[in-house]
């Protein structure tokens, strides 16, 4: 308990020198402002720097926070970030198994709508339908986020479109990347894998009690570092522009497109996702094969998706099945 | 990792008393069938014999059990078992919290389907829409079931009834009481509350994973030890019938009675189960109250189920509204 209380006041610190970036802050207004002594902001200091921050120490005038690491840290989301529910509750793990079964793990708990899970290194992620989700410390961001939606549940997959749109307009923002989404949870760009997206529920028969969907999105990874048999099929922003991102900004710019398209979404239905949803679509009047969950192989051309948010599938005899969640082979 | 190997194979020497429960048993002969020392069986009956078990002891005869606590354990269950899946893995907790977190955790690590959680002394149960379930050491049934069912997401809630009926079709034949079925999840006998079903999802978008019921049963509790507000609602076998049970009697033939029920609704669909739940159903062409989890509130007459297992509300203007998941206040 101690420990955590230590741990707290340390982010308070670090997040009153993100607050006053090019200021000093004195020891003593620091001391004042969090509620612990001189000392105790003397040694969080110290701390924050053998952790990699650069922080300015001058007599008379304080401290001021002059460079920070490339690895991802709590005060970097939070301060700044203009948003009314989503990330304003933030648990921040230095590591971490999976944030997303951790999110699953407080849902339960009863973590409020909004609370985001984050992490510098997430060592077992998961992705969909029992597919593992590579990740590498610092260079990546693997986030889960906690929704406590009123809606019915058939709906809900219209999350997982709705976080694609949120996350293909965080990236082209900023990095003026253009990003196709491939139905139902990959975002592309030049053809290979950027970003995946799961969405798990926890339910009580048909009543929704939270929505977690978890982001994975390769940011400053070496490609040259993937799997083998990834090389070819995924790239990361630093892969396709050769520049490094701030993990801390593209969560922020994430946070608040996705908070903004989902406020719009509850008030005017899924009919504002679908058509920034199709725009960005890919392989749309392509053949696919899809693979249900019970074994059973569908074929035909993907047509589009329904005001639902489904994947139509036209088949050969012309009739169109409803895709609602499986593992789809596109031919 | 020694304990737990201990613990298996005290759980195993007793599962073999229990097989042979008017034979001897030869402490060389479950040394062998166990592949342990005759010591190790020797300090495993005495450790059950502390634990409350009578087993006679005579020399170049053996073993034999004679008597068994009113307590749970986990042979006592899976002895005689005449299921396939059902029950056939067992994780049984002397106490636990709640029996349902716990089989929500271990259908997330991916127990297979037909895993049962059971314990003696569940501490803090839980019930539908955040209410607790009360409990009591040794007297009351508390289980978790993982399903792991081919469904769609909307069919789930047919497996809460479906839930309903088996335990209702158990209880009316261990003890020859007669039950009425309050949708969704609640079974009565004289008005009063015996049992509580909670049905809990994990999904992945519209993908059901799991389904893990939840089952309290009230048995040999006292019911002047429930707490004043339930006193005059809730009611357990013993104070209907002035009879104790044997929980893991019970236990077998809910799980026998469930399966069953369970192989003939994949089969043949929710048309098996609707009329052996409308014979029991209380309430139907009452008036009542629907609130939403929303905070909606809607009045009418609950004229039914449908071929979904949803009820059916009548209200004033004639118009039918179908009732997903709620809490009904009965007029």
């Amino acid at each position: 308990m101690v420990q955590k209380m230590a741990g707290q006041s340390k982010t308070a610190v670090l997040t009153l020198l993100y607050e006053h970036k090019n200021e000093f802050l004195s020891g003593q207004k620091i001391s004042r402002m969090i509620g612990c002594s001189r000392t105790a902001v003397w040694k969080h200091i110290q701390s924050l720097v053998a952790d990699g921050f650069l922080i300015e120490s001058v007599q008379k005038k304080g401290y001021r926070l002059t460079n920070v690491p490339d690895e991802l840290n709590e005060a970097a989301v939070t301060v700044g970030l203009k948003t009314k529910h989503l990330g304003q509750s933030i648990h921040f793990y230095d590591t971490i198994g999976s944030t997303q079964k951790e999110a699953l793990r407080l849902a339960d708990e009863g973590a409020v709508h909004g609370t985001v899970i984050l992490t510098n290194e997430q060592v077992s992620g998961r992705g969909r339908l029992g597919h593992s989700w590579q990740s590498q410390r610092g260079k990546n961001i693997a986030l889960s986020m906690i929704l406590r939606p009123e809606l019915p549940i058939e709906k809900t997959p219209q999350l997982t479109l709705l976080t694609a749109v949120a996350i293909a307009k965080c990236i082209e923002k900023v990095t003026n990347l253009s990003c196709g989404i491939k139905w139902p949870n990959d975002i592309l760009c030049d053809g290979k894998k950027l970003v995946g997206i799961l969405t798990e529920l926890q339910a009580e028969a048909t009543y929704v009690k939270a929505v977690v969907i978890g982001v994975g999105i390769n940011v400053n990874i070496d490609v040259s570092s993937f799997p083998a048999e990834l090389k070819t099929s995924a790239a990361s922003l630093k892969s396709l522009t050769g520049k490094n991102y701030s993990l801390a900004l593209i969560i922020q710019e994430f946070l608040e497109s996705f908070e903004a398209l989902y406020t719009r979404y509850l008030s005017e239905g899924f009919t504002c996702i679908r058509p920034l949803w199709e725009q960005r679509a890919l392989n749309l009047g392509k053949q696919i094969k899809v693979r249900q969950p019970g074994g059973w192989i569908i074929e035909g051309v993907a047509s589009g998706i329904s005001d639902e948010g489904v994947l139509l599938l036209k088949k050969s005899d012309g009739s169109i099945a409803k895709i609602y969640s499986a593992d789809v082979e596109w031919g």
